[in-house]
């Protein structure tokens, strides 16, 4: 068993409560024909007009700050719910802009939708640390873009289930992994267009679940990144179970809950391993599909019916 | 905490007990085609013929009234069971006509099925005060017909988890919010073709889940929308554990259960949120999919084969 | 609650235990392709060649007798398996020659498929006595074709939890209604290609939400139609599964478990609901789809590609 | 009940412990487009980086081994991991060397397949005396390849759960059947493109089901070959069910666990069961779909969009 040198003194792992608040833009970003269903849509505002306020409450009594994740189209026509959650003490994440994923763009049209959401965080007034892509789907530009807008870290790759950092041309990053066993989303999404899942886990199952995960990264030394959606999270049992789920890392004694941010400045003076974070080559013809290994993505920009 | 100002005096949350009987609208709105498959037609007429008499018992023996949502085309086949379901003091809504979702419709198309789904009621000779959009599937259009037709309620829309006020042109209407996660579809629906889903959960954790959700809404003084579906619900096992639910909202002593029509009365003089309620204008080219901002729907009417 | 007068006496409800022997036809009636992956045969196969003996040893064990349901495409290559079972006391059921569902074909195809089984049983040397469609599709057509060939139930329809007769021009038949909750195929099918379903429930939880059907079946009078196919219910764990339910079922006392045409027969004399089982009527161009109210049926007949 | 005169004394079934280092073959051998998705190609990274060192770890602690199955691709660019694998007294497995599935090849195509994965495990120096097919995804030529090699057994094929014998014309292998509910992939795969499935279990449930499937093994005297990933059993409340899972096997105290190899040499003097292991004969039109018999595979060989 390795040493975690990573840890914070006196703990066995960390905890980081990370809510990506994609309001619509977690269907319009699958299909921009999501905004003639007045029904879907009104199911994902649900997450900013009551599931943040609910998961707020939560926060302040138990004490704990959170980081926050928005795309910037969501941040542009909510600035006051930003600011609110930043009042409190938490700290506000890029989502990108637009919540598409960087994996289907070129990397100058990613850039340009990086470039954009921090336009929308400055002129809101909150200073941004990490990144978080759509969907996850980091492409292999994404932490070198990261890097050179100088932030700190980034919370996509599942390389690993402790902090690392990756090197890329323009600098390098700490990576935060998430993992989609510990995301709302595999538990609780249903909707059936945009099919966003067809998941509706008992809360109590899924508490039961992460509850033994927080014991298992305790033994490994984990980073336990829990990503929650507020659209999903916020209905009533789900939130009761991530309180007590909250309830029972504080409990543990030896698991701190800190922000992306904190947790990546208590990293940035430790050596951590280091991925280069290449894509593979690949022999022709071997694998069967789309790759080719003169182009740089496989898949076309999005344009909308409309272009 | 806010205040939750809607609930009744002494009640920390309310519950309303829905039964959509779609019959055989349920899978003939999502393909015609379904009319050759005499198996899943008769696990469609399970629902009226032995699945509403079942519930009708347990709501008789629990002395609790309910709202059963008929289409208009199933109720024009079944005016004694409606007649009948009216006369043991439930409430009537209106699921539409053909049950085929608004929101595959031009606005006129839907005025139409909604105006003929009324008829039948009028024919029938039942009160209606509320509405419910086939597969939840409202349109932008929907609460603005609901309004003008002069109904009190839609339940088709999930901005919330308590009620609120939807402002349209042509008056305003309460919204009493239903949710993915406490409808038996989503819990019990299997059948291949049309493929409607591929659930089938022990009832016993069903019951478990939404005994959680009630008392979580007494918590946060929610709405406790359920929706049952006959043709589901009315199962042996599924029965039974309808008949725990209601007896454990009962043993709560602060959930009044209560028709979509009394709660919507109740509220009448009430201050609500309300919700605008309008399509979100989407920048051209910024999200994928088939959105053309100046079309009013994305998807053609339908049409049968033989049309 | 009406009195049951189906049941026989002293019985709160009845248990029929039936295991469809699909064999290779459960995964070649879905695509002829599946000839080709070698894997996928070997995983049909298990069925009549480990599954079968191990739930005859425990039938045999409990001294419970059932229905076994072959296709005839089975039953002609496996004639001494079909011997031994009849042996031992079980009941030899039909289900159809090829296994391809009745609702894609025409009524004559059906009808030759139908008559080709009889044949295949009949020189085994087998009683047929009861009728089972591949996939439970029974067309419009399938009750007459049971009548006609002078069998006395089918077991395809799910119009009733309880039994019911069906009337059709060439006399008239009993149903012995299965339901896909209590189908193993829901529960622990699963194999890519053909895909025929994800799921591998755990057996604890499978016994029991199925012993909790068979205690609700007793409150409602009705029919527990147990479908298992070996190849699946064969398997170790969930056999000890299938042998505790029977356990539960026996333990309870008022529920006999008959064979199918044990079941028939001592319904033949009594009066049951009589459904008329005819196609809905359908209006054009009220549902979307591929409908027409002209063609007999909606999909061509199957052929290969090397026809 | 036969007497099982394949399990060694006093043995009353025998669990073999395998591993599947699939890496980035399990996304890329189902879409070369998969190596644009730097979230997807890390997430299998995850495997051999972090859940093959966890893994080895928990067998060194309880003192078993166990045979790790990699495709040649994996162990061609790892061939450190395979070493120190091997030298702490596992088996290596072969397992393609594209994890293309054989099905999809035609025979030359496998052939060549396979020999460039024994051509890597040579030039790394390690033993191979089994196989297991990409997916399990064997074709009707696989069983004649691995005999040919002079290979001891195989692993892909289901057609018992208990060791058989396959006779080719190139010689005859034991069979070690696998089966989908002994595999991780059921439980815990999560990935949306490609699409590998959207299973996320709570292991304290796989835990539950696995045991309970030891034990039934134990009494039908099977063989309980387990199949994880490192890249999914390798995170850390996954990895502790392992590891129960391993202690509960160790407890019954009559279920040896063997290498892979090891059983097959227990096997090599004993008499088993033969299967011919043939394609079935399909009558021309009998079943929908694309077979034919006079092609020897229905797909296509896999090209990349460069070839």
């Amino acid at each position: 068993m390795t040493a975690h040198t990573w840890l914070p003194e006196g703990a066995s792992a960390v905890a980081c409560l990370t809510f990506d608040v994609d309001a619509e833009t977690g269907i319009l970003s699958m299909d921009a024909a999501a905004a003639d269903h007045a029904m879907a849509i009104s199911h994902q505002q649900f997450g900013p007009e009551i599931g943040v306020p609910r998961i707020l409450d939560i926060l302040r009594n138990l004490r704990v700050r959170a980081t926050f994740f928005f795309p910037g189209w969501v941040a542009e026509r909510r600035p006051a719910l930003v600011g609110r959650i930043a009042e409190e003490g938490h700290e506000i994440g890029h989502h990108s802009y637009s919540h598409v994923p960087a994996s289907s763009m070129t990397p100058e049209q990613e850039e340009r939708d990086f470039a954009r959401a921090l336009d929308v965080f400055g002129t809101i007034g909150v200073p941004i640390h990490g990144h978080r892509a759509g969907l996850w789907e980091a492409s292999w530009s994404t932490p070198s873009i990261v890097a050179a807008h100088g932030l700190a870290y980034d919370s996509s790759l599942m390389g690993r289930d402790a902090p690392y950092r990756v090197a890329t041309p323009r600098g390098s990053i700490v990576e935060l992994p998430p993992h989609w066993s510990l995301d709302d989303w595999e538990q609780y999404a249903f909707l059936p267009f945009p099919e966003i899942g067809q998941h509706i886990k008992n809360p109590a199952d899924v508490l039961s679940m992460w509850t033994a995960e927080v014991d298992a990264m305790r033994r490994f030394g984990g980073l336990f990144m829990l990503t929650n959606h507020p659209f999903l999270t916020g209905r009533p049992a789900r939130a009761v179970a991530l309180e007590q789920l909250i309830g029972h890392i504080q409990d543990a004694g030896d698991v701190p809950i800190l922000t992306g941010h904190e947790l990546a400045t208590h990293l940035s003076g430790l050596t951590l391993p280091v991925h280069a974070h290449v894509r593979p080559e690949l022999e022709d013809g071997l694998f069967p599909g789309r790759y080719s290994p003169t182009s740089q993505r496989s898949m076309e920009p999005a344009t909308s019916a409309g272009a």
